[in-house]
């Protein structure tokens, strides 16, 4: 069975839109139809007012807590952080996790079927932004008859989804909580996305995004992607105590080219199961989304600017100090745009060795600080 | 004609050793014959008491000043630090650079022909040593009636070569002066290493290293590699300074997978360009001599063991304070075991925004340290 504190069986469902009016994206194309693959957990009280979004990062999907079967052994990805008594507690909320336009969870995105053709869009799959990603998550909501989320949280992309929401849609959201993110990408930050999207280019199966029929896939190329990743998601310091310069299962230098140090089996390991789990495709636009992502570039430069209709909104604003992919004084950027905007700002730089991973491992401190966040701004809704 | 600091026209020359008695390489493996391209400049005064050797990076070669033809457009690499007048001053040093062991600019690695075959070594060529490297220039020095330097100078791997010569042939270098270097690779810059060299073996013309005579080329691999090392060799704000989020060409997203950000078109121009003048399988031999080097690991840990004969050996350390690829606490450990170990020390950490290319950039700087440093030892040979 499961444990005691989890939201136990859990079952993605799905949400379609824009069947007969095309939803219009940032780009100005559009796309007809658009599904989105979500997961709740808890229970939307009679006011409907409990309800959180939780966004998730480049990889994830919709299913963000529980077990997906009977004898499931990996529960959803912030299951630590959403279930009865934890940070987001379904005792009390209504916890909705959506997967983002673009990805390859049951979304819309550039390996699902275009009815125009009866083809897998590829590239042809319209490009997608922060925005668009956002403005279905509403079109979601005003199904399930939602006006006003209690909050809407989520870490590193998960967090430009929550700036996106403060900066847009306002009015429809109590809380935000953007964790271990950024207000746009640096050019250090878009050069380790192209180097991803570049890994994939260059690898022959990836045949210009068009591979879904012909047996391969561009597994080389999106692990290589996915290992640059990785590098970028942990610190100096927990690459040290996880690996320092030990080998891997040999005593000394074996002078040739395999696998030797742990690091580097731990980045293949990781590179190639992305791969049985993740779509190339979807690789390329959801890196593309990232570095798209520019609330301030939209008002003349000012994130100030790209906040003036938020100050209804509360804000729990948190970084990690060794986060070196979006580090502390990208928050704290962030924090003095809100407060020059006359948002409630409340703002945390957590101790931590973990590098960006640190949203998905300091279980402990988000808990505390989520859970008192949250009743803070439940009692005054 | 070229500018009156330059050491003008060069030429480059090779020196090949070990045909009869192969040389010993620290894996075990031997090597015969051995080649070695160098360049030398200046003049080796009466007493042999003034040479220099300077050691180059990754992806350098023998050419580090001067000229290679009378219309040569493109000085050597380090041509801003050695000439008349320069901080590695040609009017009273006799300089010598030696390309690596395992490189592909003239000395032997596995682009050269192996006599017992016939054919281009590829993967037979054996893995070396930045140990290997060092004790294949103290046969050319030997060769050339050198007996001791008075400095061995370089930056980042050439820096790595300068501890090996200190640490072991410490009575063949009366100075020492690693640049911007560490003496061991962090997992971190293992991991950078191992991603680039994945890079090129997800490539299928790498074949197993074996594409010299194939006509097709792992370039693609080669090319996303040296992107990945490229954005390790700026800082955050020398990107920032350079790149911003400009657009290259262009006024607003195309949202298409094309270049966009000009960060992206100079990765992209960086990665192909180096395809035309590099070897993918030398990458790999370098980037592992890289991963390799411990000398603290040859002592036990202790890295001041490593130099416990090296206290007639001047050292002058240099790291730039925006490096992050051997962040400045590397050098700070290097100086404090230097120190344990009773070594002369000097070391500075220098103010600069360009990140690890500092050592190539910051030339002023540099010039006059460098000059007095070496005036100082010359003075007390």
């Amino acid at each position: 069975m499961f444990p005691s504190n989890s939201v136990g069986l859990v079952q993605t469902q799905t949400f379609t839109f824009a069947q007969d009016e095309p939803f219009a994206l940032e780009s100005g194309a559009t796309l007809s139809p658009v599904t989105l693959a979500y997961e709740a957990y808890g229970r939307l009280n009679a006011d409907r007012s409990n309800a959180i979004l939780v966004c998730h990062a480049l990889s994830g999907g919709a299913h963000a807590a529980g077990y997906l079967t009977p004898d499931d052994a990996q529960p959803g990805w912030w299951d630590d952080c959403i279930g009865p008594g934890k940070a987001f507690d379904t005792d009390r909320y209504f916890v909705l996790c959506s997967n983002v336009l673009g990805s390859c969870y049951g979304s819309s995105g550039p390996g699902s079927v275009d009815l125009a053709t009866g083809q897998r869009y590829g590239l042809h799959f319209p490009v997608v932004t922060i925005g668009d990603m956002v403005r279905a998550q509403v079109r979601l909501l005003d199904h399930l008859g939602i006006d006003r989320l209690l909050a809407v949280a989520g870490g590193s992309m998960g967090g430009m989804q929550v700036l996106e929401w403060a900066a847009h849609h306002s009015q429809r959201v109590r809380a935000a909580i953007p964790i271990a993110t950024t207000a746009r990408h640096s050019p250090m930050l878009i050069a380790f996305s192209e180097v991803g999207r570049q890994a994939i280019y260059a690898d022959p199966a990836w045949n210009q995004g068009d591979y879904y029929s012909n047996g391969r896939r561009p597994d080389a190329g999106l692990s290589v992607a996915r290992m640059v990743g990785h590098i970028t998601y942990l610190s100096e310091q927990s690459m040290h105590e996880k690996f320092g310069r030990r080998l891997q299962g040999r005593e000394r230098y074996g002078y040739e080219f395999q696998t030797e140090f742990e690091i580097e089996s731990y980045l293949k390991h990781n590179g190639d199961k992305f791969t049985r789990r993740f779509d190339a495709n979807s690789y390329l636009y959801v890196t593309k989304a990232l570095d798209y992502f520019d609330p301030a570039g939209q008002h003349g430069g000012s994130l100030a600017a790209a906040f003036e209709h938020a100050a209804d909104t509360a804000f729990l604003v948190i970084s990690f100090t060794s986060d070196w992919l979006y580090p502390s004084y990208h928050s704290k950027e962030l924090v003095r745009a809100l407060t020059a905007a006359g948002c409630d700002v409340t703002y945390l730089d957590i101790e931590s060795s973990w590098g960006h991973d640190a949203f998905l491992v300091e279980v402990e401190t988000m808990t505390r600080l989520l859970g008192s966040f949250l009743e803070r701004v439940r009692g005054e809704v």
